[in-house]
């Protein structure tokens, strides 16, 4: 049992307001709900729009109605509203780049993703994990959005894992630790029951690593987006669209932490176009990943060197199957 | 590169159609779209009443609105639509079970888990990874549901990982696997270029064997979902409570799943509330077993007994740091 109501650690918060004080704040706090990510398309005038959301949301089974929501002032608003049907597009782990496309200025999306003409020739992302063509039934006001409702006509679900947006970065699933620990072995703890099979004892090992390493990074006030951002700064210079496709993180949470970098001098910024590390920047990469080898380090230390070698072996062999 | 529109395999829907031919379909290929998981909680003529809800999303961030629906005939709904005030608490990866307590009929929800009241009493779940507090704006019509807007006055960030529900069951975030290929060298490609760290091949191989696990098990037409099911089963015949605490499914899910088995002879209901294997049920189950344990085997094939040796004693030690 490790939840909540039976061991009580105490819960830091990280920040904590009124909304209009701090947008941003807010924006962060929103991104602790996580979501999967969908792109919706429409077919207009004969000319094809898509945008990346990540508001959809099902309402209703009987009848079948979803909505999702769009800027007021978004370039593509005019289409979505007098158009009168939308298709959803749920996106899969493997579609990243699909989301990326359809989620930044683009001059031509729809030639960088494979799709085929749905009814009223709207888009079906090829690829996608559900498809849902709807008709628009309702728009709804929502403050600076508007909320759009839709009938679904049909539904389409295909095999394949959905792709997450959570915290600010795109993820994928993994099964939950404490099933992975209970289906090893049901009847006993592992620590003292039977050594479970080599594959789930990688899976339990891993996610057990991974939790302690995020310890450490939380106790050394440093935070996965900003590590990954530094990192990419320290191989060269890049802009926004690079640090989009190397770090996995959304252009907000990448604004957002070049904002601070610039801020605290670990960052120079050429117009807002190009950015690159500073002396300072070098050298907070650089302990960073020192003390990330460090973890890892300390984490072996005591176990033979023959022991490590044969598991990388292993490992390695593994990875080839 | 394996981005769709690089490798453009076949994609295979599983399942299609109207929605109002098979509600049951439908609700699973909304499924494919993950969600966070959140407790709305109120307070109402002195009584508070919580309800989990996968249909929160964010609105506007001025004004700040966020929005999720409720069923109109929930007996709760009165209290929600009477109320001035809710508060959305998102639950952290550790709160399954509260999302169970608030997710299924209980006779006193509060008393279950530990919270604090927050501003008009209203109940804030220790342990969440975001509240918040929010005044009731607007009420939107949404088919059998009703969607409720709220004006958002004060937003907690808590440090911590979010609850997922995709595809009917629990699940955690994990970094994209894309992403962590590119970290671990950044500079060359993984089988060629030097070794990654230690705790870096761990978890490449990792994703890399649960990749292969996954197809595998596709291979055979059983899902996750009966597989675990049929788990649980074979230890010792149990109610839909018991099936969701130690299964990590949805209710939906088992209910759906169980309706399978029933009908295709692997499992009795007494009732419906007590589920146990037929002997049909036990062979499937030995079968889905012994497939698990040959998938293990054969990918270790070919690698020396003492190497896999020296890596459980590894992993097995990892575990106790």
């Amino acid at each position: 049992m490790y939840d909540t109501a039976s061991i009580q650690p105490a819960f830091q918060p990280i920040e904590q307001g009124n909304p209009a004080d701090d947008g941003r704040a807010f924006r962060r706090c929103l991104g602790q709900y996580a979501t999967g990510v969908a792109v919706i398309t429409v077919k207009h005038d004969d000319k094809l729009a898509g945008m990346a959301v990540n508001s959809f949301s099902a309402v209703s089974l009987d009848p079948p109605l979803v909505l999702w929501s769009i800027r007021r002032e978004s370039a593509s608003a005019k289409a979505y509203l007098e158009a009168s049907h939308f298709v959803v597009n749920v996106l899969s782990a493997d579609q990243v780049e699909t989301s990326q496309v359809f989620g930044a200025p683009h001059p031509d999306r729809f030639s960088q993703v494979a799709w085929t003409p749905g009814r009223h020739g709207i888009p079906l992302l090829d690829g996608a994990v559900a498809h849902l063509e709807c008709r628009l039934e309702t728009v709804y006001e929502g403050g600076d959005h508007l909320i759009l409702v839709g009938h679904v006509d049909r539904y389409v679900r295909f095999e394949g894992e959905p792709l997450l947006f959570a915290q600010g970065q795109y993820a994928v699933t993994q099964n939950h630790p404490r099933l992975t620990v209970a289906a090893a072995s049901p009847s006993e703890p592992i620590a003292e029951g039977k050594v479970p099979t080599f594959l789930k004892l990688l899976s339990i090992t891993n996610q057990h690593m991974s939790a302690l390493f995020q310890e450490h990074r939380q106790a050394l006030c440093v935070t996965a987006a900003s590590t990954r951002i530094l990192n990419r700064l320290f191989e060269s210079p890049c802009g926004i669209d690079e640090l989009e496709r190397s770090t996995y993180l959304g252009r907000d949470t990448i604004e957002d932490v070049l904002g601070d970098l610039v801020a605290q001098g670990h960052v120079l910024s050429d117009k807002g176009t190009l950015f690159e590390l500073t002396a300072k920047g070098r050298r907070t990469s650089e302990a960073v990943a020192k003390r990330s080898a460090e973890f890892t380090i300390e984490k072996l230390r005591g176990i033979s060197e023959s022991d490590i070698a044969a598991a990388k072996r292993v490992l390695l062999e593994l990875q080839k199957r």
